[in-house]
């Protein structure tokens, strides 16, 4: 039988085999929910920057620029990190430079992995039909928060290993940790993230509504896919 | 108000602030249960060592040599890593050099730390009476297994955070994990951590009754100290 793992920050990343595995990036609030509606909205491409200033860069060969540092847009940015800003006809056909806290780093040391693929709850049964039929073990990499583990991105993990509990098997403790979670949560995530660390920060800056649609399962079907260092899809 | 963390594993210590912080650190299976049961049958130090090779050379020097690797006694120890080892009559007044696979590395990367305590749920209650009158805040470091997250050190973290959840605020996320965690599993650990790698691992060498008395609460009210690299009580 397959097995299924979940990594619980790229900090930890060094502990897992990367070269033979399917790995699903993951960063609820919300880098990973963003790139999802962006696909899901006709972009062409999204090339992921760790850093700020070589995304930046990227304006003068024509990408849209996007993303956050500490949940705020990066000043002078074409775009924050908001899955509505990700929706309009404006996305249609165009490269993105997309640069996160967390979530680009995820998928910059999640690279020498045999393939890397984006999920979010937006897209989870696309990614749960696409592992079912993939050769591959599977690794979820969550993006944390600055190195910590965070709880949406833990209750994502959960719910891939919970659904496909009879296929795959859990390779160690994280992903039934995970699984735990996900099952205490289910019916009402919104609520179960009240008390989070990263979900109180988000509702400083007021965005209630982007936590509740990245709560939201199955919008889109897309599954954005890194080949030679831009998603496609 | 107070602040309690949680470190899920020791490859995660660096992300914690140390020096102004009590540290509990923890590994259920076995090397703190085993620690906090000798000090209550009377040993006079534990000097914790993370290199086998130095733990060995200190039977020379009048010490009990103690410890495993990989859940096996090492060879030519005088004693393993069960708690039924360290109650007899032969422990009072002894000094223990011990090494355990993830046990002792969690208290030599812990040593920066303000004060340094070793925890288990045989003496639950009284570590949490000690927390509630520390003036410090609080980190609980989980030993995990070779790196990763492990479900049983990260239910006793869940354990001391429900517990205090009147007194001390929890600082991130990793503590409301523990927090649900424990929350689902307090009923009957045993049960709650028969699918955990550990525990099946454990099971293979055939040791259930060790397993179900590190699960068991207060059967000592000793709270093991590290002063000067050594732990006394």
């Amino acid at each position: 039988m397959k097995t299924i793992d979940v990594c619980l920050t790229p900090e930890l990343i060094h502990l897992y085999t990367l070269k033979d595995r399917t790995v699903v990036i993951v960063d609820i609030l919300r880098a990973t929910s963003c790139m999802v509606t962006a696909f899901a909205h006709g972009a062409h491409r999204i090339v992921p920057f760790a850093n700020q200033e070589e995304c930046r860069m990227m304006k003068s060969r024509g990408y849209i620029t996007s993303g956050e540092r500490d949940g705020k847009k990066v000043e002078g940015f074409d775009k924050g990190n908001s899955p509505f800003e990700y929706m309009g006809p404006e996305i249609t056909g165009k490269k993105i430079a997309f640069t996160t806290t967390n979530g680009t780093l995820a998928i910059e040391k999640s690279k020498l992995a045999k393939e890397v693929i984006i999920g979010s709850f937006l897209n989870l049964s696309s990614i749960l039909k696409y592992i079912l039929f993939s050769q591959n073990n599977i690794l979820i990499v969550c993006a944390g928060w600055k190195g910590k583990v965070n709880l949406e991105d833990t209750l994502f993990a959960g719910a891939l290993v919970e659904k496909l509990k009879n296929h795959i098997e859990p390779d160690c403790d994280a992903p039934l940790a995970a699984q735990h979670l996900y099952n205490q949560a289910k019916n009402n995530m919104v609520e179960f993230l009240k008390e989070s660390s990263h979900v109180k920060r988000l509702n400083r800056l007021n965005i209630q509504k982007d936590i509740e649609f990245c709560l939201t399962l199955d919008q889109y079907n897309v599954i954005p896919r890194l080949i030679n260092n831009e998603l496609v899809c």
